[in-house]
């Protein structure tokens, strides 16, 4: 039988088990893995999971598939954990925010036998843990895809296919791309919701002002309610692009105190431009709703066993499967 | 018969209206005025208003109650249009996002024969406009009212029966008070959604990372998308506590930035307050359900007549309305 194992039961780790259930994967045993027995127990009772395994090292053993679902910081002692008992021709894959740090301990700690290719679906929730997780998480969308060195093509397909059965659309891009994009799009703006917080909480008058904080404020400070060791992970393993982001903006923060500080007239057409670019934004996304059931779901199991019976190998080489 | 005349069809004036209207306040007619006529005649099909009247200062003649909901820069003039014809007794208020200019203006231009009672209620969408009104919009939302130089008690109750009637609990505020707490937590938001966008949408790799952009970027920027005509009036007339929060905020950006530098390690705990602070507001937001039916509806149409009949105008000035 063929295996999934999935090592780490929380948001992510648990809706990607409850979507792959969903999708409906023939003949694939999924199997959870986490320190936290609750945490297994619940998987199992959302059906996130057929049955845990544990320790890590036990349950890799026959899988054909792992998704290393753990905060960003253990991850690297997973891989160190679980490398000796891979099978050769197991494909590993991740789900972390940053992807530079991830892919060079994949490359230091994982054998050349395996496949790593790293992966990030972008979406999220304000609440963590398995409790929060959701079969529709990742519908609509985007999965970002990281081949490692000298992963097979066949093992990059099976990720795309990963992607696809939990409904998003795969996406490629290189790590320090990535890094610096998702910076801009997601670690400064977890940095500009906990600012908020900061001066606005910490104020003497915040007692009053909660009071009046209605759902503006709710929405611009979500994500500082982000789960900690994810903002750990983050800030541990991209210090670099969120700097640069955070001079940018601090830059035209400093410019609309001057137009303010001019009277706010001038303001006025560089909140426009801001307005028009949100707008633009908000229109394509609902332009192009991801259809999930364009998944191509038979092909991902049938991928994946074809892959591991190394069958596909020599086919999908022949193939472009990477911009 | 009663009557309330409600000057501006867009989304508060409009979504006023229809919450009013849910409220089965007896016997009072509803008026809405617009120079668009697109917008006063959709009020009437969204069963906002009863019918419409032009000009302003036509259809006030013979109201009890006025509720200014044009944006801010314009209530000088309607202010101005509408004071000779105002009759003794009646009772402006108005839904401006901010509170000092507002009541200056009131003072100025409106007569001494009628009570100004200022008003903002703390709700709003990202969509403007009267198709996106709503009569659930103040459900459970504060209601801040700030009553003008001779207001008689009468009519601030009149108001604080307004609020009620539409969902909302008052909460009473003195103009610079609330000027610079809004100003903390939504007029701040305002300019830090706009500079996300700013910086991001501003980049030569928008185009990837646009693509990349979920859940947590829709909310951090929502308020990019706010009206031009609402963040005009804001930042028009709330300059002084905008730039008294910018600084605030860039200093604690700047602080941040440094520990990044540092390595990221000691930005963990400043993170991690405000991510508690964050929490512990969301849960007495749930833990404070207002209960719209706790409003006392009946009472509000009885004063807002007896108010014009002059009749409670001697019980309710004996009574402590203020805190």
């Amino acid at each position: 039988m063929d295996r999934i194992v999935i090592i780490g039961m929380g948001l992510i780790g648990g809706s990607l088990g409850m979507a792959l259930k969903r999708s409906k994967i023939a003949g694939v045993e999924i199997v959870g893995v986490d320190e936290d027995r609750n945490a297994v127990t619940k998987a199992e009772r959302k059906k996130a999971i057929d049955r845990w395994e544990r320790p890590a090292a036990k349950a890799v053993e026959s899988a054909n598939l792992i998704i290393v679902a753990t905060p960003i910081m253990a991850m690297r002692s997973v891989f160190e954990e679980i490398a000796p008992a891979l099978q050769p021709g197991a494909i590993v894959t991740d789900v972390a925010s940053t992807k530079t740090q991830v892919l060079r301990w994949a490359k230091d700690y994982l054998p050349d036998r395996v496949h790593f290719v790293g992966g990030h679906p972008m979406a999220g929730k304000e609440t963590a843990g398995i409790d929060a997780a959701d079969a529709l998480l990742f519908q609509g969308s985007t999965y970002c895809i990281l081949p490692g060195e000298g992963a097979a093509p066949a093992a990059v397909e099976t990720v795309v296919g990963l992607a696809q059965s939990v409904g998003a659309e795969a996406y490629f891009v290189g790590s320090d791309e990535h890094d610096v994009l998702v910076a801009g799009i997601s670690h400064l703006p977890m940095l500009l919701a906990s600012a908020l917080v900061e001066v606005t909480s910490g104020s003497a008058s915040w007692q009053e002002m909660s009071k009046l904080a209605a759902s503006g404020f709710r929405d611009t400070s979500r994500l500082a309610s982000s789960d900690s060791a994810l903002r750990k992970g983050i800030s541990l393993t991209n210090q670099g692009s969120m700097i640069r982001w955070l001079d940018e903006y601090i830059d035209v923060l400093k410019d609309y105190r001057e137009k303010l500080a001019d009277g706010g007239e001038n303001l006025m057409p560089r909140l426009e431009i801001a307005k028009d670019a949100r707008d633009r934004w908000v229109c394509r996304q609902k332009d192009a709703p991801r259809d999930p059931s364009m998944a191509d779901i038979p092909s991902f199991t049938q991928r994946m066993s074809e892959m591991f019976g190394g069958r596909l190998l020599g086919r999908a080489a022949k193939r472009r499967w990477v911009e």
